[in-house]
């Protein structure tokens, strides 16, 4: 099997599925949206004429296997997500499950089985829906009918109707149980790029998962003060939604930094702030702000804790500044952590590459986070990317990625 | 002359308009747009259906006369704006349009002639184009082409294709002479609510006016930082662009509450603060913040000392936290001083009527200032008026407005 020889293969399918995805800015793969599902069309014919068996679960994440394989072994897993965000990059997400196809396809060339399923995730990222893991999340029982009514950043209908539209049956996804037999999944690998700067910064190519930061959220937060026109209310008299905000941004900053110096793991982003389109105007002091809140940690003590400085604030911020803080549902991700086994086979696998690596954290979250905390042994595999990602300049060499294929392919036997 | 008996033909007045205007929320009345073009008409018809004479300038205001005052009679002037905000109230330039023609009907009902010019200016509000005073500049020749450039909130065209379209002769505008002969204009008076809650607090149906704020703005600034995953990127590595507006808004604040201190003059309003609709998430550092910047003041150097403290809290903001910010076009509206005879006389019409008046200085800009700093004598009269302005919620008692016309009548009879 000569896994190095399919990098001409592994080109062809991103520049096509970046083609099929391109925006105009960067690419756009909208979890249960036309995006995703193109990708999952693409990536199924692919499968297909090379030979592969393609099937999906209740919640339409898409299985994929060597026909040599019975439906009903034990396997390892591999794979991620489908989805990006909007104006994302390329290859967060979808070099996982390449990755995995790679390795089923070197071994069905080759006449060889080897014990792996490759499973691709839709619905990952938050940003359509304010919540992510909704497919691996779905795939293990865990998203309730209160997660379907959720609604699209487009405000137009709910992700019970944007799962229902890309083929899934909502009603077995919000029964409670497992869509995946748990004891047929021997170990979930995942192959993701990096999505922070440490990896260029340290000339590693690859790296190995220790653990996952969790995260706690809030997709909107509305500060309410009270409109006025812009001349004529003195400060005194001001309810100023808009400076009550950024006050209490400021705040969240200095708990963050003293949190930081004591040694605590956090970032801490509004990704999502404005006054609202339809009243705005310069001469018009904010009625009202929106936001979003989301902190990250490997720790879900620090979580809980800035949760509750933040507020605390709100409320101290009220008092001061004559507004209110309405919040809408409490959203947690719980940290993970990857296992020790998996851990110490990947490091052998990444070791006889014959390239430099390390045991890293992963600030961002990932699917293996949910299968980690369903109690399946699990790993990653970070892959070395430059700009970051969630924007359209992410950049993954070819010559990293092989290398990490190779390590998931190594690692899948060592562990089935 | 009863005008008290035209309190009826004001309540009529009023709710049509409202009705005509109503967006679902409040009114909306925009610039060169539907709604004062609607408002327009009406007041036309009225007129006419009166037995006034309406005529139009050349930046598309109307105006209204006695057939009995010759069009080149020296007159006292009064009126005021037609437009609204966005879901703004109807009283705010309405009322002191509708004053000036009830002082007109009741001296045409009468068979005298009161030697008085009412004119209704287009364009007022800076929130449709982030202008002010775009019909009364223009009247005066103070409108340029670059102005014209200005770009309507909606993006979708200028303020010179909206005013063209609102039968604006935009060449005669921009020529740089006035509309208007100056010679011809004896005093300017201008009725308007009270936009502020001093009035109300004080128990003041009637207050004259001392002078009118000037601001400085910019429409748009830009603060460019670097979007990022918000898992990934550390701390010491973000730039991040809405912690950056957060920290600059209450840089801003610390800054305008020391002026205060100092007993300075300042308001300070960023009406309209956004990530980028386009490409935000929850999970994204927001790479660019777009804001609106306005500080008023009664003192031209007032203005410019904050304006500069603004732009050296970018500098080192943009050092600090690795951003920069672009600044559109500065915008200067120049404070105003009423005319002392002019408040005189307004004040003795006050006393008149027999109700509390003081005389208070103005927080929001109005037309009269355009005026008053072309060297026309100029006052105003304000009016009580609940909940502020620029909201639906504004309230005016008529029983505070008809005396407020009676004041108008009296002094443009006694500064004719």
């Amino acid at each position: 099997m000569d896994l190095h020889a399919l990098k001409s293969v592994a080109e062809k399918i991103f520049e096509d599925i970046r083609v099929l995805s391109w925006d105009g800015v960067g690419v756009t793969r909208a979890s249960y949206g036309p995006g995703e599902t193109a990708t999952a069309v693409y990536l199924r014919r692919f499968a297909e004429s090379h030979g592969l068996v393609v099937s999906t679960d209740a919640a339409a994440n898409l299985l994929f296997r060597q026909p040599s394989l019975a439906p009903d072994a034990r396997a390892v897993w591999t794979g991620s997500h489908l989805d990006s965000v909007p104006r994302g990059g390329n290859f967060d997400g979808l070099a996982g499950i390449v990755a995995g196809l790679l390795c089923l396809v070197a071994h069905q060339q080759a006449g060889t089985c080897i014990p792996l399923c490759v499973i691709a995730f839709r619905g990952e990222e938050s940003a359509w829906f304010g919540k992510a893991y909704m497919g691996s999340a779905a795939a293990f029982g865990l998203l309730s009918a209160h997660d379907l009514q959720l609604r699209h950043r487009s405000g137009d209908r709910t992700l019970g109707d944007y799962m229902a539209q890309a083929g899934a049956d909502t009603l077995a996804v919000t029964s409670g149980r497992p869509l995946i037999d748990k004891a047929l999944v021997a170990a979930y690998l995942e192959l993701h790029i990096e999505q922070g700067p440490v990896m260029v910064a340290r000339h590693l190519p690859l790296a190995v998962v220790s653990g996952i930061r969790g995260n706690v959220r809030h997709n909107r937060v509305r500060c309410i003060g009270e409109a006025g026109h812009s001349g004529a209310v003195p400060r005194w008299l001001r309810r100023d939604a808009m400076f009550a905000v950024a006050d209490l941004i400021m705040r969240l900053d200095e708990h963050w930094r003293a949190m930081l110096e004591r040694g605590m793991d956090l970032v801490v982003t509004t990704g999502i702030v404005g006054t609202d389109a339809a009243e705005h105007s310069i001469s018009r002091i904010p009625g009202t702000v929106d936001f979003s809140f989301e902190a990250r940690s490997r720790s879900q003590d620090t979580l809980e804790a800035f949760h509750a400085l933040m507020q605390a604030e709100c409320d101290t911020i009220g008092q001061e500044r004559g507004v209110r803080f309405e919040f809408d549902r409490r959203l947690l991700s719980a940290p993970a952590t990857m296992d020790d086994h998996v851990i110490s086979v990947l490091s052998q696998a990444c070791t006889q590459q014959g390239v430099a690596f390390d045991v890293i954290a992963s600030g961002a979250g990932h699917d293996a986070a949910v299968l980690a905390n369903a109690g399946i042994p699990s790993g990653m595999v970070f892959i070395r990317n430059a700009n970051g990602s969630h924007n359209p300049n992410e950049a993954m060499d070819l010559d990293d990625f092989m290398p990490g294929v190779a390590v998931i392919a190594a690692a899948a036997k060592a562990l089935a």
